[in-house]
């Protein structure tokens, strides 16, 4: 029976993580099904957390070589209780990516898509292969390559997510930080598109620049010793109400709610003593900084944290999400362009020089799995 | 021209918070008004931000006598931005009340209620006298007493607000801390009453005693050493998914959401990188520890931690607040009713022996203030 190699990520209860690469039966699509030979997919900061977990990756350990090697590093135990449900279990990784229909089943909408790239998102796209339902592939438009369309979900429709949640929820600009990372990018340029006013929070003058030139208006660096003055000023000169922090620990989110606070209260014409009655949101949607999220709580009590995940996110605004994903398709090669710092083989995923390069999370860096490449 | 006793509170742009007893006009009502001589007003956690706000009470300077008293207290400079819209106006203090109506403006509604005990909400009822709109005022059911009507907004919509919150929003069970409160205990009765699973977090073996007599059945104390394995025990039991804090600063939010994870996950049937998919929320109504909020964010994405606060929720709820207003009127003696520490007159809440006793918020412990009596 053919094989193929799919990336695996497992965690023992001994206290070890372990990547390797499995040999997994080619499978035969069902009727309604299509196999993908995968040609791209993306290291999304989304996709770390399953890939390595809380992992120490700074002491990992080598074993065998090419298709065979496995790699090993330690998991801190305090981190153990939290992944009770996924201890020795071998699992799949990778949220999207994009490759061409090699085998269809009998269905009319299989056959229709053999032969053609497509994009699919839901898991396990780091591999040579994936079975997927026709119904849940996108076919790339005319001109695109697997590389274009490899993320062209989980960017593109965070972004989307953002500018419909505000809208949904009654806001009219947003504040947004680690902003100039690759989906900061694409929120910029939806924000200009759209004429939505954006608050970027960046963490550097170089950051900074990034946005700079591709036109965003609203920048305030983080780092700077009149940070929140500035802040309180774009977000009053905007309006905003609304942020999603990929940072989540620290007190960047407490300062955001602050910092509308102020802005609101400026034009108040009678003191309330219990904050404004505006409501200010902050959703969290990454943790860049693992520590504890402290809320200093000095904003009344018109003002909500939460999580936001972008599945369920989309599975709430159902058909509307159509839309969206047809936006996407439509601007593939300009709002929601791609940039990759390096193109890497599923091999390479696994060699610790590079796992040390894409857990970096340098801003603008982003790594592409070419299963196709050899190791 | 007759006058009337009103407390205020002034915050001096020197930092100094000024309490004192200011003579205002009697004034006449309007036709559509009543004039209430307030009988009974508490002293409720929610009181004490535009009372004292972050003064720092054990500071406390007296000059003169009765209901000539002024008393000083120093405003720590860290605190000074927060109040910029209060400063050096003198502000009318006291959520609620009840009290006779004495005087009535000349419309039917107004002249009805002449000679009537009614309760109201809304302010400046530390005072003898206030004016109120006649459809704003809540005449008491027969037998009750301006104390027992007193305190019949504030807890009793509030503790009503929780559980009515909890259904809106899809949950069935909930977690409250602060628990033995008065506010706690109501909610006890309500929980019990409509059969509604209740989790209590108190602080203190006695705490717990408060709340074993009135029937609770899970109580849960943060001091013990076992604590979060209790949480666990019986948010699962329950199945809670929502939690009120009164408490606000420290771990206790987030150790909630852990504990909420943990519950959900222990009959979860596959691993998700993202946490339970199950919406967790604690609503912060209360800054009973005035530290951060500190979140340690292991518990997926799927959470919200967000201020509440009663009048935008009344307002939101539209016409079906009437429904817990009628509630509260059918049970003011039983589920609703208050116990008060002491009665004191309005020239004690300046004396600062009576502030020391109710700014110590010991649970079960409440005052309440009686203009009628002598100071």
């Amino acid at each position: 029976m053919e094989t193929s190699l799919q990336l695996r990520s497992l965690v023992k209860s001994s206290g070890e993580l372990e990547l390797s690469l499995a040999k997994v039966p080619l499978p035969e699509p069902a009727a309604d099904e299509v196999l993908v030979e995968i040609q791209a997919a993306p290291i999304n900061p989304s996709d770390l957390g399953l890939l390595l977990g809380p992992a120490d990756v700074s002491q990992v350990k080598v074993a065998g070589a090419g298709a065979d090697m496995v790699v090993t590093a330690p998991v801190p135990q305090q981190f153990m209780r939290a992944l009770t449900a996924r201890l020795d279990e071998s699992m799949p990784v990778g949220n999207e990516g994009a490759g061409k229909v090699v085998a269809a089943g009998s269905s009319p909408e299989a056959q229709a898509l053999l032969g053609k790239l497509v994009a699919l998102i839901g898991g396990a796209t780091y591999a040579q292969h994936r079975i997927a339902k026709a119904a849940d592939v996108v076919p790339l438009p005319e001109g695109a390559t697997a590389a274009d369309g490899a993320s062209c979900f989980v960017n593109p429709l965070t972004a989307l997510g953002m500018t419909e949640t505000m809208r949904r929820e009654g806001h009219t600009a947003l504040v947004h930080t680690a902003a100039a990372s690759n989906l900061g990018q694409m929120l910029n340029k939806i924000c200009i598109a759209d004429g939505i006013g954006l608050v970027n929070i960046v963490r550097s003058a170089e950051q900074a620049k990034i946005l700079k030139d591709i036109g965003a208006k609203h920048i305030v660096d983080s780092t700077s010793p009149t940070f929140m003055d500035e802040l309180t000023d774009a977000i009053a000169e905007t309006g905003a109400t609304i942020a999603f922090d990929a940072i989540g620990g620290g007190k960047l989110a407490s300062q955001i709610l602050s910092a509308m606070e102020v802005a609101i209260n400026r034009n108040a014409a009678v003191y309330s003593r219990y904050g404004s009655s505006v409501h200010k949101q902050v959703y969290i949607y990454g943790g860049l900084d693992l520590r504890p999220t402290e809320l200093a709580r000095s904003y009344g009590l018109a003002w909500g944290v939460c999580g936001w995940l972008l599945t369920p996110f989309l599975m709430k605004i159902g058909p509307d999400a159509a839309k969206l994903r047809a936006r996407v398709s439509a601007e593939l090669k300009t709002t929601f362009a791609s940039h990759y710092t390096a193109e890497i083989s599923l091999a390479e995923v696994l060699k610790p020089e590079v796992i040390a390069a894409y857990t970096r999370k340098a801003t603008g860096e982003k790594y592409l799995i070419v299963p196709t490449k050899d190791a």
